[in-house]
């Protein structure tokens, strides 16, 4: 028999213990499948005395995940923590300084420190994996960087926050404002312990930052993203959108065009019948295309105990077997800085905006938008509510470029009150 | 630089000279990603003077694709020609015989004797991939062995035939019953040569045993699954069906039960709202459950040059980054032969059958199924056709068994014309 594949786990929190489960319920099956056993020599945490419904006792306790990440005894440090910096990432440093694999669940850590890891990786000859950092249980970076290797990847796409669907989907079924909503959310756990994370639209950047480099070959380029949240979403654009066969959804898009890579992580309108529209709660959806490949569409739950320590254990799993791959899929060394681009592909957009009550208003307005080259495919006013009446467009195709002096046009006129929304519509 | 990875490719069809365009197109990218050159030695197929639209003449001929598969300068055989016996099965045990790994796009062979050639290739400690065998472009082979392999898979589903999904929507889009889009399909060149493959369910049922060898881990086992094909579907079914809140879909499942593996490849009514029941034309979807992933749903397009392509190069890639498993994910000593189980698993039912003019007929039909302990949640009856009555029911939850004791009952009645088809009624 093998050597078995022995674990130092960091962070005992609902990941933590979902992995400890698995490896203790699938001892034999992982074995029979991996050719050797996995075996959890050490483990980590805040709290040693916390019940965390798991028999822990037969495993060594480390205090410091640094000296868990180095032991002798352990081959693959598994970084469940979390956290962009501080003892997640000290204690991945000197793992892999120590010669140890690390598998980590930790997006904001490689979105932000990605590409220097990788560097410390692969001149220790290790790797990094992270198939739980990016859409729970769904294996889309094995798909990216192993199933689709033989394709030049154009476009990923994708809903990975599943707080923020939570939020939206329920503004739509339960007619309730956004403010409502997050009250609700917060009561049941769902938000980040500061909820710009997931409300801001940054978790789900994070994501799309490590599928960025993966699909493109790129230097995980988190600043590069534009980020916009869901907080401005109100019942009013939900409903709307809805009326004219849309739902809004919080986007990630992502494509190299030949002035460098657009990403986005924005709300956006995507059609009603599409799958993307359809998901509910915390399913998560990625649309990846290529050039041989076509188009795949990759769903499942996307956070949780189980599908999270099921992309883990697909980690572990791959290191028993020794098979690794540079972090994003080809060597650091030749990943491209890509230079960040606006998004600038054409698209229709929607638009809501607050009309003052005053004659002449809708005329001006419309005339901004001309004058800028956007042009009207729809067009709504909805009655007066106090001084305001709520107009909608939405527009044909345009430039974020055109779309942005069209706004500013808008503004100009000073018959619109506080700032008008402005949502791409995308046909997926 | 390390050492090429060498090619033969047998086969030059439409996956084969995929499989050539993108070395060929991508052959930096290939290189980069894994750390080495791919290149092909040498090529096989029936008519060396055909015009193929890609340039071959650097490559080596050979007529005998045994002959290409032992090359001493190959180090993988990559088998595109398709046929469960004949040149591609004597190709595939030489090449495996002269220690090669074998790549291949044949369900058919690996449905018919997966787990012989499974030890042939474990003996020589080789491996054969087959990501293009099943769903084209979807890398649901990768996804089940590595991407879930924390997980005891509890069940998978999948649409896996275009040419079957094609005639289904087109009669729902076009009004045209089975017969007419059959010969649609033959003249746009969807059907195989033996269209019972397609039509038959066979194709679709090959893939399915693929798919169970490797979620259960048993030896692959194509005879013990229930299989019928799309041909009985009349245009009525599909709008009964319709009305009713339903689409048919021909779905594959598999799931492992206390008396053993069940396996079907039957016309099944699935929701209008899911999203297999969205599927259309050539694209396939493949559910998986597994205890720690819960539901995860892959689609994309299920055949076609690129995309089954791609599924080759993901196989060619691996084995360029040297990473590669037990061909059924677990050592073929280790499959189990698990015993085929009738689906008893109960499921509501769909039931058309003809009624004869006659007077107590209804009563007498109604009769033969309480008999039988099915009970009926809708009915539906039409009007006279000739001498005879369509009838609809939609029954509650019951076993096959049931059923089929139903059915028996029905038919001793005297009172039905023909047999009555039954469609089993999948929520997913």
């Amino acid at each position: 028999m093998s050597d078995p594949l022995r674990l130092g786990i960091a962070g005992l929190g609902t990941v933590g213990v979902g992995v400890v489960k698995i490896i203790r319920r699938h001892a034999a099956l992982i074995e029979a499948r991996c050719g050797r056993p996995v075996e959890i020599t050490a483990v980590s945490a805040r709290s040693k005395s916390k019940d965390r419904g798991v028999p822990l006792s037969t495993y060594a306790w480390e205090d410091d995940p640094v000296a868990l990440a180095t032991r002798a005894d352990v081959d693959v440090f598994v970084e469940l923590m979390g956290g962009e910096d501080g003892p997640a990432k000290d204690a991945t440093e000197a793992a892999l300084a120590a010669g140890k694999h690390v598998i980590t669940a930790n997006k904001a850590m490689l979105a932000i420190h990605g590409h220097a890891l990788a560097e410390l990786a692969e001149d220790a000859g290790r790797s990094i994996r992270y198939e739980a950092a990016v859409a729970g249980g769904i294996p889309v970076i094995k798909c990216l960087a192993e199933g689709l290797a033989g394709n030049e990847i154009t476009r990923v796409m994708g809903v990975m926050n599943g707080t923020c669907n939570y939020i939206l989907t329920r503004m739509e079924s339960t007619a309730q404002g956004y403010n409502a909503l997050f009250v609700e959310a917060a009561e049941l756990g769902y938000l980040e312990a500061d909820p710009n994370l997931d409300v801001g639209g940054i978790d789900a950047a994070h994501k799309l930052a490590i599928l960025s480099s993966l699909a493109f070959g790129t230097q995980v380029n988190f600043d590069g993203i534009e980020i916009e949240g869901i907080q401005r979403i109100t019942l009013e654009d939900i409903r709307h959108a809805a009326d004219m066969g849309f739902r809004i959804k919080l986007l990630g898009v992502a494509q190299m065009t030949g002035r460098g890579l657009e990403q986005s992580m924005k709300p956006c309108l995507v059609p009603s019948e599409s799958p993307i529209a359809q998901l509910e709660g915390g399913t998560n959806m990625v649309v990846i295309e290529g050039d041989a490949v076509e188009q795949i569409v990759l769903s499942g739950p996307g956070a949780g105990e189980g599908p999270t320590a099921s992309a883990v254990l697909s980690d572990i799993c791959d290191l028993a077997r020794g098979s690794f791959l540079p972090v994003f899929g080809k060597p650091s060394k030749t990943l491209e800085k890509a230079p960040a681009a606006m998004s600038a592909s054409a698209a229709p957009y929607y638009l809501r905006m607050d009309l003052k009550d005053r004659p002449g208003a809708m005329a001006k307005v419309a005339a901004a938008l001309g004058e800028a080259g956007v042009s009207i495919d729809r067009m709504r006013q909805y009655g007066h509510v106090d001084e305001a009446a709520p107009v909608l467009f939405v527009t044909h195709k345009t430039t974020s470029q055109s779309l942005a002096a069209a706004l500013e046009g808008v503004a100009g006129t000073g018959v619109v009150l506080g700032e008008p929304v402005a949502l791409r519509i995308e046909h997926i």
